[in-house]
């Protein structure tokens, strides 16, 4: 199975944290679609929810915090306002001061996943702005570790 | 009790429609609010969600469609992501082919309301971009009477 | 003249701060017009810029912020991406801790206004979220008295 | 060199179409960086307005419109409000109904290169949501052709 058909075939149970977010007039297009640019900002939404709830993150003062340095999205279907969109989270791989998240987002009431994408974050020192020498600290890392899918390395 | 004092006092019971929006991360601004352009998104979106769900309205096609020619909004205290919004809506005034909706914004799980405000819209036909000598259509009116709420002349 | 009609007609002559603003494919809703919410982001960029640049204000660590504590605004024809849109800023009113802006929006090519409305914001202490009882900083009043536009009385 | 520096060291010259946007005060995020869903809002301009302005394309009725299957981005650097970005487009490949847009954002009066990415469209038919057999229509073609850069197979 190719990598983009695994992807494809994402269901829920493949994902450690679901939040739901009700779609907005404005993410529609003229086309009728929620607009691809939304996507990100959800991702992110779910992104730093799981960061300040379960990993100890407070955005306007923690030592540490984390900037996105790469993003991809494969877009499966559409989805259109004023659908609920389910956001489901994992971490694919833990670094020294990088992560990286894996991000579905499902539409309530439907099976099929819309689209699937990753984030890579590096956890900087807000002083610096660079990643400390010791990496990220060890409540951000207990944290993503909750919701780190463990892959085998393939056998075939 | 002055204008505004009386809109510090609404509560949740005087509104007909009531939608949960879950805050996104970029909506707060530098201060950790909510920014304040994004109330009007969400006013937006439960106005919409109602006009599709309640009163026949289809965005793509519909002949006719609101037009917003006016908004004025008061907040009164702040809300930061990742709270969960619930977006309050009621119809104070329906006129030939306008309405005045009022839109109250309170924080999940907190009594006092975050903010007040009210969007006037003017339903035009989709053809000609002006409101129709018949104004707006029955099932429309109908869907907004539904949370039109009858405010008695004042006898103070 | 009624107030309306008199905000209908004002010309770039009448702000005294002007910045150009290139739409963006997402401010356009279904109706192909930009969405009434984004005329509040544009009316904050201006007003934010116009802080940061003449005024002193550093968002991250000024010791006094601006909070946006009522806002209103008139749509009188649309503008559409990918237009240019041209964001018009004048004071109208300065307080002990409290400014009144005017913002007028005007489509790049042509004369006549798009939109006009008003901000009212309060100057807070950053460590309170409260006025200080010696009102905004001398910088910031000197910055917006600039642009203060001096309403003489009305003698009619 | 590597893929991720070649594109590090991406100038200017390396685009065919270059717009300014004015970035704006809801853009930054609470860490006073441009937040990173912004950027995909300003691919997505650049691209719009290239398909509006040079291919022929009108949103509201076109037979064909383009839908968004894949993006990726690279971050190397942040801006942040009230600067200028300049947002340049290239095509790095045309299929039959598909085309890879290459986006490069870079802030005005600066050399480096703050962000490259690619948007992966397909054309479809408004009718059926899917691609025509007989793939995008000329006029768009010839557009894009005129911004495609022709990159020589390696001979390394």
């Amino acid at each position: 199975m190719s990598d983009i058909n695994r992807l494809k075939n994402r269901t829920r149970a493949d994902y450690r944290y679901i939040l739901e977010y009700r779609t907005r007039w404005s993410d529609n297009d003229m086309y009728d679609h929620m607009n691809n640019s939304i996507y990100n900002f959800l991702y992110d939404s779910v992104i730093n929810t799981y960061l300040i709830e379960q990993c100890g993150l407070h955005p306007p003062s923690s030592p540490q915090y984390g900037m996105v340095v790469h993003s991809h999205n494969d877009y499966f279907a559409s989805i259109s306002f004023p659908a609920c969109a389910e956001l489901a989270l994992r971490v694919n791989r833990i670094g020294n001061s990088s992560v990286v998240y894996e991000i579905a987002l499902f539409e309530k009431g439907h099976e099929s996943v819309r689209s699937v994408g990753e984030f890579i974050q590096v956890f900087v020192d807000r002083d610096t702005g660079r990643p400390s020498p010791k990496g990220m600290n060890e409540k951000l890392r207990r944290g993503l570790e909750n919701i780190l899918v463990d892959r085998q390395p393939s056998k075939l």
